[in-house]
């Protein structure tokens, strides 16, 4: 890793599956590190597939040491259940990184779009395009690890911005 | 401990406020161990929150050694912002005993609130009055303790009845 660069892992949370992603940014260039997917078997409990996502993230961090972490805020217009669900994943995505002091940091959709394509309305197949121009050394299967790296490279643009909601420094917890 | 009584936790999860409270069953009496109400502070980042609530609930389980944990699944009549918010904590309350490997059950509201006091439907108060007389030597100041009470309770009832939901034993895991 370059002296100045910092390494990021997006997180993009389900109870099926969990996209992460991480990139390096020196403030400048973004460099593709790794990415993939966490998955939980259906067959478990909750609590053991909650605990499967957790223990694989816990792995990602353990193995790649990002130093900062961004994660989608979510709005929610499914229904009550899959809200509840999605909340799940989420407390578990947003755990494992905080565990280890690492900065938090939450993203508007809207933003998390506009930093990748420049507009707010994006579609996915868009999003999807502009990742591989901006990392094109990144190779991903699911649209759930694209997120996630879009989510990483938006934290890279706005993580010293006002933006950057409900992020806290790991440094002196 | 009684050889062959089981140690129980009932959690009762929220961001703002999570009680727990242990019980022990020999599968005729109930005895009172413990209870007690974790706080997050509300001016941290969620993902922080989310860590101090998870740490307060970690030590409970090493200190008390519970062996079973129970928690209510929640029907959701909140609003969409609310209910997330739930999930999270409730994400955060059910991966805390399954990283212990503890048998984590789910019980249904009214399950819970007829294992106390005999009927559905009862009200908060009725449900405080039961687990004062289920549990006389209980000390409990905050609703949420009488809440986590209620479904340790309801657990030493059905834990080995097919009420007992999404219940995974730890062993084997």
């Amino acid at each position: 890793m370059r002296a100045t660069a910092i390494r990021i892992i997006g997180i993009d949370p389900g109870l099926r599956r969990t996209g992460w992603g991480i990139v390096e940014s020196d403030g400048v260039r973004l460099t593709y590190v790794a990415s993939g997917l966490l998955t939980s078997n259906s067959e478990e409990a909750l609590a053991y597939r909650l605990r499967e996502l957790y223990e694989g993230l816990c792995g990602v961090l353990a193995s790649f040491k990002p130093q900062e972490a961004a994660i989608e805020e979510t709005f929610v217009n499914k229904d009550a259940r899959s809200t509840l669900k999605l909340g799940q994943a989420r407390g578990m995505a947003l755990l494992a990184p905080a565990q280890r002091g690492l900065r938090v940091a939450e993203y508007a959709p809207n933003l998390v779009k506009k930093a990748v394509t420049g507009t707010g309305h994006a579609e996915k197949r868009q999003i999807q395009a502009m990742i591989g121009f901006l990392l094109p050394k990144a190779s991903f299967d699911s649209a759930d690890e694209a997120d996630a790296l879009a989510i990483a490279i938006c934290h890279a643009s706005y993580r010293t911005s006002p933006q950057a909601v409900a992020a806290r420094a790991g440094a002196g917890l």
